[in-house]
């Protein structure tokens, strides 16, 4: 069973076009110049051609399976490589072989194993971010306590904390987790903490490490930063073995281009459960951010889409978010998301406003 | 000394974007909600805004380098983490602070080091790639030897070979390296072989090592596909310590909207040169793809403009040259680039275009 890719390309230079991304994704070589053979099994070949527009074209071509093997990488290459440098090419459709589908585990937890570890049922996830940038760990570590109070499941680092001399990573890694377990045990409640894994390489599996060991219950992976495939082998690693919320940072690249790039689902929902995201966080519309409603519905559908053995994993909708948008968007989307509120809870008394959020996410999926 | 980074941005949105950048690229948080002295320290501060034209502004806006500390991640982080959200935002120009600059190793080698290695002296390197996918180790390595004695200086592996059925990862490396080795003695030549790096994760410093063992002189990256700071590190593992050839898989995403990304000097030279490359293979204007004479003058230039402490690279011009440009390309560009010819080189007989293409850089070296 091949790889099936289908793109959006401009129907003026379909024909060339075509032939120049089926050759330049596999061979990199003069077509007539290839065996025979390998023209005939190793280049992709054009299943169907058909008119979206006058000025647009959707075509979907058939790769060979072992033209990627069982390896992530060379998904995103075959996928992205060498035709993100070509104008005006838009991914719109994947379509993955069984024998690669299984060769991937796929996120550790998904919507299912993260309703067992949290202890949430019946209601979407709700989550925030400690910020800003600045404030000393115990500052963060008090402000932490308060969110558990106030009920919250998710407790993330801004994912642009790094080591800053504010806040160095293993003290604020060490005290936060800390303050969370503290607070649980006062207020009966099970939040986890994700520190952000905005680390150097070296020292990515071992920050991951630490973090458990401290008792961070998730972590925050940037895998535009770090690599799709790094966030892959966190995930599958049983040594670290906690849920991955998947951050946006540099993903904008694939998805702000209306005419080039990777679509929005399956940026933000099909690459990321091949990745291993538990959750993936995105901006939702009417926020900070400009995705559209569609694009949203998009990434939210292929979340919990059919995709072999993958799990479904919990949109994480996010962007400048507010309290009073909490009922609108469980009701379109259900209780399979999680809502993330950040600097909008801070807006007043940040208890009051917490539990408001709370109660808004149990009193929307009750309806 | 501050982070300063240059953004192009729309004129009739530039009030309110200018705050959402300097804001959004550090606290994440409502501005008056923040503590004065993260207002006045951590956010980003405005230095200049100039017109472009009608329609486009210039803005520069300071960082203070706590931000950033001395980690590559957070600076792509800074640089365009959240904002590769913002529609219409292009990064221009950045200047970085001495503390971040000297944290840094850079590329190992650089143009003085390569030339070193490699004994070339006094004209551009010459480059080839091995392919197409589909051909076995033995056929790649009889291609291989062709090509040392054709006199070529650098044989890399087309970089989408990753572990497929037809050329495993580790026969392959270990049979083309054995016999540009012997090819190397036969034809009292120095020519260096680089693997694809194309590599899930866990495998990918062993990988490394791997090929360093079995005689591999340089290594092919692909940085939009591992992360930019895994080169950085591959880069300095001094276990590996091989130059390393950067390739463009995925990094168009960056570059290939005009008004939203991060300009090609800064993608395929200035930030490449940060994280460790010693070559930067990108498509030069009149091949396969499509970037702009101008363009291209700007990443040759800024591989080799001033960036602290850290070495020169080499731009390696690819993506469909031709032997018929070579005279053109060197007179341009002088002798510290790279001349990548492919595909052209298998339209007749391998050796004698070869052969060909290593006189035409020294000839045209020699005028």
């Amino acid at each position: 069973m091949p790889f099936e890719i289908t793109y959006e390309i401009d129907s003026e230079s379909s024909g060339q076009l075509i032939d120049a991304i089926r050759t330049e994704q596999t061979i990199e070589f003069p077509l007539r110049l290839a065996p025979q053979w390998i023209q005939d099994e190793v280049v992709g070949k054009v299943l169907r051609v058909d008119d979206i527009s006058e000025k647009r074209k959707s075509v979907t071509i058939s790769y060979d399976e072992r033209v990627v093997g069982e390896e992530l990488p060379q998904l995103l290459n075959l996928l992205w490589g060498n035709i993100s440098l070509f104008p005006k090419v838009l991914i719109t459709a994947i379509k993955l072989p069984d024998s690669f589908l299984t060769s991937l585990k796929g996120p550790r937890f998904g919507v299912a194993g993260l309703r067992r570890k949290l202890g949430v049922k019946d209601r979407p996830f709700v989550m925030t971010a400690l910020k800003p940038m600045g404030l000393s760990p115990s500052e963060l570590a008090t402000m932490a306590s308060t969110l558990v109070e106030g009920g919250i499941d998710i407790i993330k680092d801004d994912h642009n904390f790094a080591n800053q001399p504010w806040a160095l990573w293993r003290e604020r890694v060490e005290i936060i987790s800390s303050a969370i377990a503290t607070a649980n045990r006062t207020f009966n409640r099970s939040a986890i903490y994700a520190p952000s894994l905005n680390r150097p390489t070296e020292e990515l599996f071992e920050s991951a490490r630490f973090a458990k060991d401290y008792g961070a219950g998730g972590l925050l992976v940037l895998p535009g930063i770090c690599g799709l495939d790094t966030m892959r082998a966190i995930a599958d690693d049983d040594s670290i073995g906690l849920p991955i919320l998947s951050h946006p940072a540099l993903l904008g690249s694939l998805v702000m281009n209306p005419t080039h790039g990777v679509s929005h689902h399956l940026t933000f929902a099909t690459l990321l459960r091949l990745a291993g995201a538990d959750f993936t966080i995105f901006p939702h519309h009417g926020g900070r951010f400009s995705f559209s409603k569609e694009e949203c519905g998009a990434v939210v559908h292929h979340c919990s889409s059919s995709l072999g053995a993958i799990s479904s994993i919990s949109p994480a909708l996010a962007g400048g978010m507010t309290v009073a948008r909490v009922p609108e968007i469980v009701q379109e989307f259900g209780q399979d998301i999680t809502l993330l509120i950040g600097g909008a809870l801070h807006d007043g008394d940040l208890l009051n406003n917490t539990k408001t959020f709370v109660e808004s996410v149990k009193s929307s999926s009750a309806n």
